[in-house]
């Protein structure tokens, strides 16, 4: 199972995604200058992320709507980095937060499960309802090793929106969320005791993290936030069980950390590797290794 | 406003919305044999079914995720069949589903009203909350003349999942959602009372579709789900308003009409066209033309 391959990869090398959010206006001038059109130069870009960062971080998210903006050529740079995280032997997760319903949701499984756009996981809005728009990737995880990330609660100001809506029962909408995926995640563990069904879940205040990680019980969990977006180690200690259990992704703050750093701008590699050992040392620090 | 435009055509020509959620499986044998490539033979059927419908169909509707499915071929459909829609002065709807927040947000507005895959409307989730998921699209509706369609209320049997949910004052979600859509769009009007903030709400009973369609008073709606899916015309009859205001979608019903009629099946366009002009029919028949 996947998810059997991402926890022994967080065992190996931490608990960090590099988020391959790859804007054009991240590259270094001269280093974009080298490619003729914006999709070779950002390829090549998260090839040296990629290459510099894979024995220090967990797993790669590549965030489809930066690559759908520079449309085709995009989707080519798209589809040239999640092959390029699998030539390298990495996870991948894409981060494309589909929800749709029958036949729609068949195809989108089909479109980021197989051929040019396949990835290991995928991230989905279960909106339009859990059976209707989960089960045609579900049937993926077995037969073809494949995991979902579910967005559960997301950690920005509009999540309050909708998310926290509460019910007649008192309890935010993300919880009834939360306990659909529990469900099914409960029958589908591997080895380690979580299933290829995962979910996403903000990084927020540790007692609703708490709270939200009994809940999972079974699902790996994605943490988008840390760093550029706010979320810091000590929030998030809870979502993790015996030191594993669930990634922390960031993106900004890997991918520009050569400008913080003020080194020469062709050092862009070095210095995400750099803030992937200091991002992943911070996390150790607050994870606790026994419950 | 993209939303008088639409009314015009609703006046003009029917409320018929021809969805282009365009499978490969659903062309004859013998047409798709003459193009060298999935991707050609589907822009090109395409082609043929925008002209034979285009003087009596209000708007084309193009599914995404069954270009996806064909991963960088089929999104080169996808940008084709646009440019085509757009090149005989149709108004287009593309249907994306995206949900996301911030600059993520930002970058699939971008992707959708603008470059390769230019639509004058998209569909939007609303699960990861109003202002963020929203927002980055607003700001093109009156700068770029461009609109979208929120998902409220759809009518598969998982909507039942989570959008049926009820709050404390008793309140189902996508009632919540219905009521925060209206007050963005009751300050964008255009010229026949609609906005270019319109919603996606499901053919289902007619109770039903006449409280929703009261709470959506300033929303152009789009229903999916007539024909193969199940909806009637009679049920739909109450999201009218004053016979306009909303398209309805039909796609197999329309794409896979050739099967239906044992034509010879290189009259595919024909008998797509017969099949718009009898639900156009049939939605007149029902559609009230006075409240």
């Amino acid at each position: 199972m996947i998810v059997d391959r991402l926890y022994e990869q967080v065992q190996e090398k931490g608990h960090v995604c590099v988020g391959l959010d790859t804007d054009f206006s991240y590259l270094p001038v001269k280093f974009a200058d080298k490619f003729s059109g914006k999709g070779k130069a950002i390829y090549n870009f998260n090839k040296e992320i990629i290459d510099a960062t894979c024995d220090v971080a967990a797993c790669f998210k590549v965030q489809i709507a930066y690559y759908e903006a520079l449309g085709l050529e995009g989707l080519k740079a798209y589809s040239d980095t999640l092959k390029y995280i699998k030539e390298k032997g990495q996870v991948s997760i894409a981060d494309i937060k589909r929800g749709d319903i029958s036949k729609t949701a068949e195809m989108y499984a089909a479109a980021h499960f197989s051929g040019d756009f396949e990835a290991d996981f995928v991230t989905l809005n279960p909106y339009m309802g859990i059976n209707d728009s989960l089960e045609p990737f579900i049937s993926y995880i077995e037969k073809d090793n494949k995991g979902i990330f579910v967005l559960v609660r997301t950690s920005n100001k509009g999540a309050r929106d909708f998310q926290f809506i509460k019910s007649k029962e008192e309890k935010p909408f993300y919880e009834i969320v939360a306990e659909r995926i529990e469900k099914l995640a409960s029958k589908t563990k591997g080895k380690y005791g979580f299933s290829s069904i995962g979910a996403v879940v903000g990084a927020t205040n540790s007692e609703e993290c708490s709270v939200l990680r009994k809940e999972l019980s079974s699902s790996f969990l994605l943490i988008p936030g840390y760093g550029a977006q706010g979320g810091k180690a000590e929030d998030i200690s809870e979502y993790f069980v015996d030191g594993n259990g669930a990634v922390v992704n960031s993106s900004r703050g890997i991918l520009l950390a050569y400008k913080r750093h003020r080194k020469v701008e062709s050092d862009f590699g070095l210095c995400a590797r750099n803030e992937v050992i200091r991002m992943r040392d911070d996390l150790k620090s607050f994870i606790r290794e026994q419950k």
